[in-house]
């Protein structure tokens, strides 16, 4: 590993500080003779640590350990997870801001929301502050900071670059907050965003790739657990990857066969919505012949959901390959997404890459679309402010 | 960033004295004060590192700045990187093991090769025992430690997990050229110690995916510096990924089209063959006509490079969109890979992505095809041995 730079006192201090709470995050409940020997610190550190955390609210005494030995019982301790609450906005969604109240473990508490009515711009970022402000009066508890998942490309001062559904060019997303709210904010990509939730809160551990399916098609990627960028803060950004170049249908960006002419909702819903009139055409015929198919209209569905699902692996299948992924994670309307178009990525994947080195790869919806932005955007408050992800 | 594990007083002497070695490879050569200044440890710290580096033989004192100021003259300091040598195995060549004996800058002093006559599973490893003896014996420094790139899947520990054409499995390998030389040695698979060469010694710097063409097609990622294994250890194993499910030729793994089937240097090799007996023969026919077309050779082998370049291109596109890299290197015979074949990559990759985020990406040919595992397995000592990469 390259050093980044030199190791301070204060430094370590928070470092010993933030690897106590993530190793309480991790275990749930423990002692303090278990936290030094879980972390290798000394019960001295731990101790003053431990007094520290308890003080600010992060940490709270619950009970004893049960069945102890003879003596006096360890005293257990976690995670406080409702003395303080986070705050996190989802912007992605088409024609609203979601916002929601956390608890330390991701718990939602409250959830607010701002129709956007086809606002963009600075309407756009006056509908957030709102939100924002809405959620922030509602708060129960000290807040410990903000988590925003935007869409479009974000940099690491939480700048939106380009997010063009909203036209926001950059737009110092997270400043702005900051200034209106007082709070601490933290900003990334949507996408990102559903990948930290799935990372922390799901059972996957190490790499994951989750692709989120909306108005159009992006994807959160984790090396290791830590956030992936890209060298101009694009990672992700597969919808206008070209799958099918001579077969695609043309593409708002210019080109042809990009990943979202097959795979972004509109898309889907507007190839639904063709097979379902190719079907009442071909029955109207059939009644006339009096020879009507009623599972033909199931069929026409299926086949659409399948070739999506076969471009979604096609495009799929190299990333997996060269990363060696061991999950691929769907987010997005379960009623288009889980059945045959997640049957298909699966089958079109395994086709595609070797199977000795990707049997134990996982494709799989999320385990809350709905909500996964505004559960992620509390973990990028809980490392920003406790350096625990 | 998640906290891995305590920072003890001896981890923090070792990050500054590796952080002290970094700032010198980079900047080359810098008086204690510039050092000081660039790494923000006191003037104290940095006197005491220098002088155990001074008295380790690795930095040495080389004149005074010129042009200084009016006073005492800045002594200034670099690298000692002939004071010890390091020695690199490369065991990815089809016919031969090849190795060198490299100063700290990468330099090669020398090589040695010993040849594989067929030779698999112990008979292949005794050759490498055997050459890394030879080359142990032409050291004229204090040897540093052996870096080692073999093809194949290779664990963390330095255990070959796969290597199909050596007929290597679960061989430790480190632990054996350890065992047999009494020296320190890290192994990694080749295409991934080839991507550190080019980072380290190139001009590039952050993410870069350098794609390996051999007998096989293998890729090594390096995000932000750091080496990418996978889940399995199989990150970069591209060869096998489909891309061209219909149109494709069968493949040994089973499947038809994968990447290999175009892009190894035997399917290159044997296509432009193909090539070249078509022209002989429409050649033969044109005589006869007497209308004799001495370019369409040519031409045939361009279109054979081509199509080759245009299908790495279609496996390239959804890696460089989903990493946003900003890098990809080829390594292998310039012969076949720098032309037309590089000009369909690039054409390919840039029409099948967003040209907004990824029109600074670069692909370009390895800066020393030949030598770039040698060079990068030096690296491997480096990074092992002294913290710097």
């Amino acid at each position: 590993l390259r050093p980044r730079g030199k190791v301070l006192p204060e430094y370590a201090r928070a470092h010993n500080r933030a690897l106590v709470l993530q190793t309480l995050y991790d275990a749930e409940r423990l002692s303090r003779a278990d936290l030094a020997r879980e972390t290798g610190l000394t019960r001295v550190t731990i101790s003053d640590l431990v007094a520290e955390l308890i003080s600010d609210g992060l940490v709270a005494v619950r009970g004893h350990r049960e069945g102890s030995r003879p003596g006096k019982p360890a005293v257990m301790l976690e995670i406080d997870a409702t003395a303080h609450q986070v705050i996190g906005l989802d912007l992605s969604e088409p024609d609203r801001f979601r916002g929601a109240i956390l608890d330390l473990h991701g718990v939602i508490l409250h959830t607010d929301q701002v129709p956007l009515n086809g606002s963009t711009g600075d309407d756009a970022l006056a509908k957030a502050v709102e939100l924002l402000d809405l959620l922030r009066q509602r708060t129960t508890r000290p807040v410990l900071g903000v988590g925003v998942g935007s869409p479009g490309i974000v940099d690491l001062a939480g700048i939106v670059l380009s997010a063009p559904n909203l036209r926001w060019t950059d737009l110092p997303l997270q400043q702005v907050l900051e200034y209106s709210s007082g709070l601490p904010v933290q900003v990334a990509n949507d996408a990102n965003t559903a990948a930290l939730a799935e990372h922390t809160f799901g059972d996957g551990f190490g790499d994951v790739m989750l692709v989120k399916i909306g108005r159009g098609v992006g994807a959160g990627l984790l090396i290791d657990g830590v956030p992936l960028f890209g060298s101009r803060f694009a990672a992700g950004e597969i919808g206008h990857v070209v799958v099918d170049a001579e077969g695609g249908a043309p593409c708002a960006c210019g080109k042809s066969g990009c990943l979202e002419t097959w795979m972004s909702v509109p898309s889907l819903r507007a190839a639904l919505a063709e097979a379902d009139a190719a079907f009442a055409e071909a029955a109207a015929e059939a009644d006339a012949e009096a020879d009507a198919a009623p599972s033909d209209r199931d069929r026409r569905r299926v086949a659409v959901l399948r070739a999506a699902g076969e471009h979604l692996g096609i495009a799929l299948a190299p990333v997996v390959g060269a990363l060696n992924l061991s999950e691929v994670v769907l987010s997005g309307p379960s009623e288009l997404l889980d059945g045959p178009l997640l049957d298909a990525v699966i089958r079109t994947v395994r086709a595609r890459t070797m199977a000795e080195f990707h049997g134990e790869l996982t494709v799989r919806m999320a385990t809350n679309p709905d909500d996964v932005v505004l559960r992620g955007a509390s973990v990028l408050v809980l490392a920003d402010q406790l350096g625990v992800s």
